[in-house]
């Protein structure tokens, strides 16, 4: 069974949400999983149809190691959802400051 | 005579502030920068006495290639200058939300 670490709040550095996040196709993923306000499987937040899905997981697990999302097995799909709570309690204003400007 | 390339004020990119971001020792160059409220030589600026020339300006370069500093040769040294208003105008409250975060 694939188990995914996350690392603990305290662990989540700013170097860290700043290497993860200074990726468009990554950017483009957290904003979808925060319009979307609930855990999505990987295809749903892909930011295009047709991109690879080693692609895909590659991103995904640098978000995951960064700290930004929390992924959770649920029957044969991956759900995603971001660890707004987690960033924003350790980098207030951060997220919010990123993401207003992604996808101008 | 060297030359230095910096980008336009509208060629600057999210991604690419956020990469040149995502290292310690460029937030602290950056950040030094800043404090100091006036232009800086590389090695006034440095992190870290013992820090290797090569490395140092390999990190200038990051950050004059996103656009977050202004390099000027002034007689036998380069004066290194955050382009704060620049940044401020393509993205207003990103630099204050990065820096406020960084060496905690």
């Amino acid at each position: 069974m694939v188990q995914f670490v996350h690392p603990a709040r305290d662990d989540i550095s700013l170097e860290g949400v700043l290497g993860a996040l200074s990726d468009p196709m990554r950017l483009r993923i957290v904003k979808a999983l925060l319009a979307e306000g609930d855990c999505l499987s990987c295809s749903a937040a892909a930011p295009c149809p047709e991109m690879a899905k080693s692609t895909l997981s590659n991103h995904f697990r640098v978000l995951r190691d960064a700290g930004l999302i929390q992924t959770t097995k649920k029957g044969v799909e991956n759900r995603n959802t971001v660890r707004e709570a987690d960033i924003n309690a350790r980098f207030p204003g951060l997220l919010k400051a990123i993401l207003k400007h992604a996808g101008e």
